[in-house]
């Protein structure tokens, strides 16, 4: 805290081990269960898009859940909101610098849960056999 | 259908994105509440670890939730569990191969969280400023 308080400008220790860190509570916002999905595919869309295009592609999610967790991943500087002046007015919502840094790792854990899916079939299936077979 | 019916040993294509495919329930498994900190704490660690080591990396977590977790995320094939059988036995979680695969992107998301957590709870600070001000 010294070095802290001494130079304001100096980044403090981060650490998501650490109950009583924030950025615990960004790590689950940020991998909640849809902002994950939010986000990458404003990532996979390389452009901003409306609220419409993301529930469409975010299969499954109400347009409820879908405005809460814009709303949260907005305040956490993650997307940006942008209001465009037109009649009616067309709002849209893009990934910021640090959006697009948090999307990356993002995008290439789906890619291999994806990939690896039959690997984590089989797993299950493997061990409720053998957990029937135990009792 | 077709190609995965005449075919069984080629993958099918996961997609996260649908509601009804199995990869999006793992996408939660693995992202979930404690998950991704066990993961990253085995992949960190780079040796399989007890489990009061992991109960006292992973600040916070209840010995129920810390059993429950590994239990999960031992049926999907991310960590195996070992009994060496010493006098009392000594059991030892470590990360699968796949588990590594998966814990490289998660160890990669929460470095960033860490170090752009300054960005992030400065977003927070101007977005409930702002929300004031409309108020």
């Amino acid at each position: 805290m010294t070095d802290l308080d001494s130079d304001p400008g100096r980044s403090f220790d981060a650490d998501v081990f650490s109950r009583m860190c924030a950025s615990r509570g960004v790590l689950q916002h940020v991998t909640g269960r849809w902002s994950a999905l939010i986000v990458v595919a404003l990532l996979e869309n390389n452009a901003p898009m409306r609220f419409a295009a993301i529930r469409r592609r975010v299969d499954g999610i109400s347009d409820r859940m879908l405005s809460q967790t814009l709303g949260q991943i907005e305040r956490e500087g993650i997307v940006v909101r942008t209001v465009h002046s037109t009649i009616p007015p067309h709002v849209e919502y893009g990934l910021t610098a640090l959006g697009q840094k948090i999307a990356e790792p993002l995008t290439a854990l789906i890619g291999i849960i994806e990939s690896e899916l039959p690997h984590v079939l089989a797993a299950q299936k493997a061990f409720d056999d053998a957990d029937e077979r135990r009792s």
